[in-house]
């Protein structure tokens, strides 16, 4: 195996995870974008979270990916104590549907630039979670990785949005 | 970078992926066993599919990875019409829940057991849907993204199956 067709590796693995990750946001656009404000207020069903909360879980998480990956502080750390600590109706002042949107357009835009930035070789050094010497030990603790589980997460979660009428 | 790193890299990618997997299938085993067969015939929010289907769907949808991963023929090929051709309800003669767990579990036993008999290179080589020659233009086409691409329709289908109570 030659240096030249680990690069290509690399490369094809990245391309692998970042179709994923840019497939399910396109997912998720399309069904925010077939939603109206009065929509997102809903219960994805009877008795759980309402839409707005999960778009709000959603820009939370992802904003945490900024530190993670090294492209700088969170956008809205206020967000984490209403969409990841607490559920849903437990804090009655939280960002409108308008809001939220707006939110989570403008992080994925910065998310997108920072992640196309990112040249093949960066993705598998280690993420900001993990010190040096355990990513000696668990190489798959990389900035990819991220990308990955917060994929997956996405489409756990899309898939109740999509439950919206 | 030495060919002792490339086939770490590999091995990385490749446990990246299948922890994903594997986390995904054991959310998806938590939540069907904490529903019984009656709760399993309900819809996942009014008016959607029946958590039945969704498993059923499933299950067709893996059972597909069989052929696509050289693992053997399909072992349920009557359920694609069942559940991937055809809507929720559009037929009436379908399996029972018991049944649909049955499948299940012997399915997913069996691909447990040709997953974990890859050896890690082979995961970097062409599934069956794609030819020898476009392969060539299109190494992302290969065996672990069989098993990507099938996680996240695995989150998104699970993330419904947890709404029913």
């Amino acid at each position: 195996m030659t240096t030249i067709q680990t690069i290509a590796t690399n490369q094809t693995m990245v391309k692998m995870i970042l179709d994923r990750w840019y497939a399910h946001i396109k997912i998720l656009n399309d069904v925010l974008n077939s939603l109206n404000d009065e929509q997102l207020q809903k219960e994805v069903s009877p008795g759980r979270n309402r839409a707005t909360y999960i778009l709000g879980h959603l820009i939370a998480v992802h904003d945490a990916m900024l530190p993670l990956l090294g492209f700088g502080e969170k956008f809205y750390p206020h967000l984490e104590e209403l969409f990841i600590t607490s559920p849903d109706k437990a804090i009655a002042d939280v960002p409108s549907a308008a809001e939220l949107r707006t939110y989570w357009n403008r992080l994925n835009d910065y998310l997108t630039e920072e992640i196309n930035a990112l040249q093949p070789e960066e993705w598998f050094t280690r993420h900001n979670a993990v010190s040096d010497e355990d990513f000696v030990k668990e190489p798959h603790r990389n900035k990819l990785n991220i990308i990955l589980t917060r994929t997956t997460h996405m489409a756990y979660h899309s898939g109740q949005l999509r439950l919206i009428k």
